[in-house]
């Protein structure tokens, strides 16, 4: 047990409280396997229903680089590449997962985390005006993630920008929503679940990092488009064996909507942790919305921070500064909020 | 919840009582992520010592295909395949895993599930002696599992054997123990983990089907043979977020030995199974000592039986006959036990 | 050079005279790369007009593994395997260049080299028919050899049951012509060029071991069921930048139908080979009417055989006998022939 | 025949005559296959002799990016990425193949085509600084070519500092020689041979470009760190069935060292070419001593210019001016030099 305070991810707690309970509720519960038991239909189910798509395919994973490297394999064919932001957790951090799969991540620069449409498109006009380009990797798709890795927000104009891009170049768009329930419980945000599967060809609901012990669910809106999901799954080794489990937990996050609000308390720290930054006298690194805070603090203030809380180092900032991510999550209590203003 | 009696596989529950009380207990405690958690490092350390290996590397994965995809391409060149019984799992039940990562199964052929260590030295001894084995492809491990998929199991002379073979040719041997605490817990088997420990280049603890929720526990004896293993797993999309939960649950599999004898609840309902069949005058399509019974049994009685209980459908036995698997788990109960026996 | 007789192969030699001149003749000339040249499309125009699909594609590749490779990538889902028969070249002896791209070869037994259709039907029934299927390797091809590896030929009767069993299922027939030219020339063969055009999705007309130097034409009738095929080429490394060599190549071989006839030679020393060989009372290992000749000889026969003529080696018969390969080609003499048979 | 003036590439005629020649007086020759024959053999041995390592491995493949998909597949683990130039070939030009076989390619920024050891060991340092470096891909090669793609050099002393970097670390440096002739052969070039052979795991001397037919010649100084080379390449598909074909050219182009002065001729045309464009007015875009010139044209004046010249369209570089590659060859007359700086 970590007993320092610690802001230091969104993934270091267990489950929500309903999660856990309806875990041990059906425990000894036998059901089929590979979310072909009843749980698992009524967690898809709430999830079409959420998403206003009620033919939509919804395939529950395990994480979410693994959720990337199946999914963009589905989406691409085998010579085709994927254009993601140069910050994009494809691009960096996934350890070469989609290359393993014989994919190239066509990496653009980013604003903040973001990728904007026109550069997309600038990317495409350009890649089919150049006489050698097919001798260059085909871009199959765009990759975009909501939140971003810079906890930053597209807005629903933005998206579909990026549905017409991908429309004049019969392309697919696909959503890394990881973070997805911080977007949804965070008031600048104007992009629904319903304008998701309205304008994407495939994305996935963050359970991992938003109140589930684990899991993330892929929506296919329209899944003619992606048939065979089932075995591709399989063969990319991420087919949970006692498929229940994931059933259970989204079955719970869509339960009277709370997937929509559980956040809430993520945004409410996040926002009294900016204010407190500021008013002390903090530098941000940058404006951004949701539950990741991105400070510049000087090398020897940060010394005596770490001793009381973790935090994320994000990268240096010049020689005597150095910039750290802290984040709050959908388990962020008061007191561990006031406690960490009190040590800036 | 599955009302119906059922014995369609060793995976249809949830987890051992002891698993889910600590889940509750350490749900809202924070820890690092990817398995560098404390509850974690004592499970690596008492699989260590359950081994008897204190310096092997012991990582925990999601489940049985994505183990043998992400261990056996860590342990193959590039251009090598790996040798398997043709009924193995990875030759017909993973949907191209291995192949996806660009090894082909070299599939020989099986007794009751077994390969041989003779069959696979005279594959070795051919494939080096054919004047065109350069353009063939070089075989590179032997994959053995233990139990098998038939449920039987290999002596420990046999295993010694395999050694041997991988020894003169500088290949590896790796072990798939999906099931093994029912190996473990079996009177007749002779294989105890030290013995894997020692015969292997590694080998999996299976969880999924042995009382955890989910989670599979590789063990490398020598772990400089396999450099880098994190970052493997890592690309294969298969490292989990909150590592913590396979941590706590191979800490209570291994806790106070629990693993060693957590599948004789499944023996002993197996063998109160085996010997009412045979009393009632059923054939067995072969011996098999461990948690998996292949029954042979007439069309018409199973189609009375399947309204009674569920099953796993094994293979057609001839046109008026069906090959059936019944299969025991660590949670069976001696009333469930009971009502199969009265339902035969 | 080899002064001793030789009749181990069929891909011993350079290429045939015109194919020769036509090199030296344009030499020095200038043109674009990649087959963007005059040569290759008149080369591409021939064989189109040859297999009467006026709008096929028409790609030029270097070798026969090389081919299959980039084809069986191009027709399959990135989750698809090929059925083959088990004496396939891809089965065996192409080092694992199909798995290397992330597919399966599932192997079916064979008949002198030859699959059937009904053999194929039965096994795609049963794919279909087990519960499990989606957890096993979605079959999305057919390959077959025209001649096979054993010099067996299919009739066009058995590819026009293969067309039916793919159209059924919806996958694709592909048929490997690396010996193609030595079909047309036998008089027991009924598949015309128009015939593979007619029945194939994609198919390939050898060069290397058919008078080129070396090369490979692949046909696809259908073009649109195959887009980006030059950039699928380019991604395997598989594309010659000076495209005309092969252009050249295809181009003597398709001028006043020289393909067509080109094997000719071959056929007639066979068939002398095949005569002399009975007459003096050896016996052949089985039936093949084309270039390959399959004959079972005492061991000490064979030694003395060995020193005057060198042959292929096929396998073992049994202790006393060994199977050797006699193969003749485009360019086998007369007084060769003679010579093989005095020694016989 | 390409009747126009023509200084688009380096690849548009066919071979040196000695290899013509050669071709044709071994033409009916029957030899085995795949590189197995005498003339390959005398080939590699002129090579290693070249080298200065007797010991060498030389293998002779059909085409550059064939080769460095092999060997760069081959020089890597499964789970690690080659650090190249973002203008390097395969991180443009390649379609992926390198991607294709599960590698990242990590780009780092150029100075007209170089790389520079300090900056790949910054990206090294700051790789295994960063505390999520076990998330990323590992890099374990660094990929240059000489003459890079801008036709710059590098020094002796830079590719020391190379190996240097690339001990430190552990990993592997290779070199991609397409156009090395083309430095062998340039006054400003300071590296032989035999220093390439000294400073690099592996690395290779073109044919395509220089002279040959096609085909490429790999070089592995010390074969020990790279076994089972033959079986890796046929694997990729790119082992040529009739070997002997690659064996007759680089066995002529390194008869009396042919090689060493086979691009003297383009680099006198290159060197007059120079200095006309610049007494002419014309702005080089940057010095490049071998035989590619970069040169920035008026829009208009190219116009005129391409009705009697074909060049290398290379980028925009402003709204009213191109940059176009002028390359010049082995092959390259006088007369053609001469027409060429008439038209300019």
């Amino acid at each position: 047990m970590n007993e320092k305070l610690s802001f230091a991810s969104d993934y270091e707690k267990g489950a929500h409280p309903n999660i856990l309970a309806r875990m041990v509720e059906t425990n000894i519960w036998k059901s089929a396997g590979y979310g072909l038991d009843d749980i698992s239909e009524s967690a898809r189910n709430r999830i079409r229903k959420a998403c206003g798509k009620e033919n939509a395919a919804v395939a529950f994973l395990v994480g979410g680089t693994q959720t990337n490297a199946v999914m963009i394999d589905a989406l691409l064919k085998s010579y085709q590449g994927v254009i993601a932001a140069e910050t994009g957790h494809i691009s960096v951090h996934e350890a070469g997962a989609i290359e393993a799969n014989g994919h190239k991540v066509l990496a653009l620069p980013h604003h903040y985390g973001k990728l904007s449409a026109a550069a997309v498109e600038k990317y495409l006009d350009d890649y089919y005006q150049d006489a050698n380009h097919e001798h260059m990797v085909m871009p199959g798709m765009v990759y975009l993630s909501h939140p971003t890795e810079y906890g930053t927000l597209y807005a629903k104009a933005e998206l579909q920008a990026f549905r017409e891009v991908c429309d004049r170049y019969g392309i697919s768009l696909y959503v890394d929503g990881a973070r997805l329930a911080y977007a949804l419980s965070c008031p600048e945000n104007d992009v629904s679940l319903e304008d998701l599967a309205q304008l994407c060809d495939a994305f996935y609901i963050g359970g991992t990092k938003c109140g589930a012990m684990f899991g993330e669910a892929v929506v296919v809106p329209d899944p003619e488009k992606l048939p065979h999901l089932f075995t591709i799954i399989k063969q990319h080794g991420a087919l949970l064996a006692k498929g229940r489990l994931l059933g259970i937990q989204f079955d719970e996050l869509f339960r009277d909507d709370l997937y929509m609000r559980i956040g809430e308390p993520a945004m409410r720290a996040a926002d009294r942790i900016r204010t407190a930054l500021k008013e002390k006298g903090y530098r941000l690194c940058f404006e951004s919305p949701t539950n990741q805070i991105f400070v510049i603090v000087e090398d020897n203030v940060l010394k005596q921070l770490g001793e009381k809380v973790e935090y994320g180092f994000w990268e240096k900032y010049d020689d005597e500064h150095t910039v750290i991510r802290l984040a709050t999550d959908w388990g962020t209590t008061e007191s561990e909020t006031n406690a960490l203003i009190d040590v800036l």
